[in-house]
């Protein structure tokens, strides 16, 4: 399930030199294969009327049965199409547009996990790291926590199990909201530590945000587009492609069958997708936020003394360059408060 | 009317499955019949149009009766789809729209639920515990009364009936504006806390992004979409498919009647949508906002125990780790302030 | 002039009810008939554009006259609708955003109204009342003020002539900007109260909010859609319909009157709808936002009791439920801190 | 240049009773000459073409010339007309989000001039008017600085000429960045003042609010619309224009040449209002904006005395009116605290 | 690779007036063959394709080989359009929203170094001028880091190679983030000034708008368009210009090879500017970037002795006229507080 077709993982520079050549239109039969057998049910529906409707025009109206399949009847699927399209724009767009938002809100994480770290290094004084590092480890626990919760799969835990106590695993898994559990023990940590009540406040405030970019996910993950409008636009695509056999034979006559098939294939393909991201959490890479997020987290612990030593090192050769004043950023000394 | 045609309620893994299926294809008789029975007026009316048309076409017009239906109409509906479909393209999109900045703002809610619930239990010390239990409670009653408020309806009050004396929530139903009310009793209740004025401006901060939140809602359910387009929308609609059979009998003949019926469902049927997901809170599950955003509040006080434990139980196993010098984060010790 | 054709009061539950139904198709002859005279010097000239081609193409025409109706002419609609429709699309969905950001921007004030009221009467001891409730007098003068501003139109301040007194009415109408003026009092009297720094700031970022509402609105109000795009769009739509009926009489001969007299209401109508909103404040039911945010600051005043004594009654029936130990929310004594 | 026919200088409620009324529907000769002549080029290019079409179709083409007229060609302009439908709705959409979006951006500023003085005079005391008044003058310059800069013409500076020594004028004219030098000395003034730090921090974060607006303004004057897209755009409105005689003479005739001209007309118009808002700064009424904000930073300042004397009076009324008890605004007088 | 077709230098005002006059309708061959070559492949697809088609529509379906080209198919073309349109509009609209969002975050970053150092330059004694100007050295590093890590390019450190010690640079250039470092070392450097806590917290807010802006250019970049989107328009227009040529032949003969290579390279264009930009780093003017963004901070720290003596000067002349009394600001003294 991991491998889903729809699934896109984040994209490198040698993918992106891929995609803007001319080979992203090279056929992928493998992908065009499983999106076809995606498809299959409704392509089978469409082979088995435009066949029926095949064999009555040749055979039985000729006949004189009654007249069903006609040029004339071209013009009501003309008139229609306008609405078609309104539908299925409407899909792609909002199913996209819930898609970003989901992308961006996940996005917000890990500005949280950079910021509040980045923060609490700044502010808290030496004597207190063992709260930092405390601090550190929940922060990586957040973002797997917040993936559990949102797509309900405990598998996402994997990516931090080294990190927690098997007790402390234990509780977060049975809990029926660990992020806010995880929120709330990052949130009594900077209280325990001696920041002012303001630095604690500007913490809290990216608490604050990281819980409005998680409901972001959650809406969109709980709430559907309206169900009215899918149920129209799959109703109203089944029936488009069911009757356009009984117009286009008088044009295509015998290329039927496959004209039919590669219609039903574009079109129901586009509202395929919109379906496929509309629930973003489950094809964007959320592992691979896992894993950045608690890498972030932790790495920003883990080179703080390679910070406060750089610090240290410009302040000295600032003060050396001053001393000698023959800096060679000149244009500095000129601002001789 | 609880079971809404159009109500949307949140979706299960087990719905998600099941709408990315080919299975969302098959038609859903039942559905189909309750709006069908929705468009029933307007179905009538064109039927009975129709069949007018076809009769005037079949008998009184091939007897020199002025010529009222002819092919050559056609290219008036084909010149005029272009503004019907803008038409129905802005419904959409606007209706939509509302619909989602309503969810959004809804959803807003549950943050400041859960920031201000958090805010108060790290920060306030344990001599106040009867204040954050207050507070909670309020929290817990802030939903169900906004949801009263903007539905006009008392029924979401049954939510917190326990929770509030007999007197508190007699007074709440007289208000003309409860949550208003419950807010100012949640800022009453910080103030009486011994927070600073930072941090209780803070938690103020979240309970103002509460009420602006509530005035999406308001503003979206007090005011429609411009009613000059939405009289026009359907002004044009019903004319469009009034016409519609004086140009179509020549090319379907006696397929007339059944074609309009399925066109004046796809395209009213559009229209319709719009109109019903034009104001937000009647078909968004207002009932499920107010159970969970109560149950987050409460969950919150009754788990405030764990939580704290956890902290604790943290900090003892890293002050351990550290002692050993052996500890399995050893990348973490690097920080080594 | 209050009861404009394009002013949109608030919608109550039954005005919903009536929307949802399908008794909004019904027509509703008395504003047909005063949006068709709106709309009638360009019918007029349509009219009479349509019946000189039906003379000249039933009486000249034929008898040799230079050919100026054909039916081929109307590939040449065919071809440009696209470009009428874009520009129709784009007058809709500008219009109605523009409406939209105003309708929000209003709503702001609102919530500002709201969250100060609230939060200085949770801040300022009892001692200072009295300056609570002249921030309530003037915080009732606002939005009548803002309105008159915006409006240019003296009458709002009808409103709130109850809560001026003679000279203070007499100078805020001669001011040039008089939301400002309030503004700047209200900021004068929370500087007097006893309120913290950074309570103060608190206040007056609400203060700032309402500045951006205002300037939302001003800007909304100098500034129209770009006239280049007005112009060519109403002429492109006039160009359009003029010379339609040289391409139209073949196709519906005497019927050519009626018929352009429809697609000119359908169509000039949707661009006409465009304009009429295009300034929202002269379609918006400012008059209603007066009177209720007026109603929304004195009435918190007015119930700060209440609210002061729920307060303390639950704060009392907690304490007695604790002492009992049976409390009905046995879940919430778990969080024993 | 500064009556630029593109210009939108601020309406009044004059100019939207003219707006809004049947009026606007008027040919407007000298405007249309004016946009006749900037389109002459492309104009003279197509009835160049249109003319050699008509003399090849009409005289060389029957005398058995290769065929280059044909009415066969048309479906190829309607089988492209979505692409550059397509093309011709974003240029419109995107060129109008870029002008909105600067005319929101240069409307922040007024908010930003009007909230700056009015929380300095509110918080600074008397004895440092010298101070506010230095903001004041500051703040009347700042818009005008920031007009020079983003439009690159010292002609703005005339605006707030008089308010500067001709050394200060000097040296932000030869400044490469004057409004940023501008901000920078409105917030060391506001150090000089004994404001709090909270007090001075949130002045500042206003002073942040306009670089951000400035920068949006920047931003949008320094890259235009990206360049492939406006390329293909024109080549394709050219290309499609150029041919297009080639399919048309058959069904149009001796016409073509006044159709081409009305079609180029019509659809090279489009293009080029997207193409003359694109830089906003350059059709807003930026001088308008300059003086507006000017008047608005001084005339606060010139009405401070009238503020405190409203706030003074209002006050005294109350006392009068709680002392005798019986005041019109009995409601108020329920609050009791 | 510099040179890169697609990237968009900012535009000068004389770029801005060649662009709006006719001359950007003017044809550019040296670009036009630089895209010819991009979609060469594609167009030598096209070419085999319609010569194939002319080849078997002239000598074999004439002799009776089974019918393959027919004009009646070209009804499948008309009916597809609209979806094709569709997915061309998504690509178009959405790859332009990620180039605007990445612009508009990188413009973020100038707002950034503005304002912390115009923050840290009005707040820190002139004692600490070192710290400033350390700051300052930073803040001028901080975009080159940026735009390093972001384009995986080693080249914009040569940026601002002279500020930085050489162990400095390579440490930062062996960093897996190194914007993420300078923030940090940012951070710290306020940490030693001796602003106060909530100087301090402002400017750290402005530092986490830095990591909000960074975090919204790695999202576009690590996270193209959903590859099925991407996948399925290419498809879609390959199979399109593919068959197009089957349909079209009875139409234009001889005329199919030109025509086609025109449409495609028309339409297939579309769909390539949509490719290129959705990657905006790659195309944004990057390194333009880096060096405004480190002329900003350094100027303002060289010019701070200019603006110190500014306010001094205005301060004076303000007394001065105070003095005198008869100040040309004659309205200003009436604020007499």
């Amino acid at each position: 399930q991991e491998d889903h077709l729809f699934k896109d993982e984040p994209f490198t520079p040698t993918d992106w030199e891929r995609h803007r050549s001319w080979r992203r239109h090279c056929p992928e039969p493998r992908i065009f294969a499983r999106v076809f057998r995606m498809l299959s049910i409704v392509e089978l529906w469409l082979v088995a009327v435009s066949t029926f409707v095949m064999l009555y025009a040749h055979f039985l109206q000729p006949k004189g049965w009654p007249q069903a399949v006609s040029k004339e009847y071209m013009i009501i699927f003309q008139l229609t199409s306008f609405a078609l399209s309104l539908l299925m724009v409407f899909r792609t767009q909002t199913a996209h547009a819930r898609w970003w938002e989901a992308r961006t809100a996940v996005g917000r994480w890990l500005n949280v996990v950079r910021n509040t770290q980045r923060m609490l290094m700044s502010w808290v004084p030496p004597s207190e790291a063992h709260l930092v590092g405390e601090f550190a480890r929940w922060n990586a626990v957040l973002t797997p926590a917040a993936c559990a919760y949102l797509c309900r799969r405990q598998s996402y835990w994997e990516v931090c199990e080294d990190l927690l106590q098997p007790s402390e695993l234990a509780w977060l898994r049975s809990c029926d909201n660990p992020p806010v559990k995880v929120l709330a023990i990052m949130s009594g940590l900077v209280k325990r530590t001696s920041l002012s009540q303001i630095e604690r406040t500007a913490v809290e405030g990216e608490l604050n945000a990281f819980d409005v970019a998680l409901g972001a996910c959650e809406r969109i993950t709980r709430q559907a587009i309206p169900m009215a409008y899918t149920r129209h636009t799959s109703r109203f695509i089944i029936v488009y492609l069911t009757f356009l056999p009984f117009a286009l034979w008088p044009y295509v006559q015998w290329l039927l069958v496959p004209i039919i098939m590669v219609l039903g294939f574009l079109l129901v393909g586009i509202e395929n997708i919109g379906v496929q991201i509309e629930n973003p959490v489950r094809v964007l890479p959320m592992r691979r936020f896992c894993i950045g997020n608690r890498t972030a987290a932790l790495s920003m612990v883990r080179h703080h003394g390679d910070v406060q030593h750089a610090i240290e090192a410009g302040l000295l050769a600032a003060a050396a360059a001053a001393a000698a004043a023959e800096s060679p950023m000149a244009g500095m000394d000129g601002k001789g408060q």
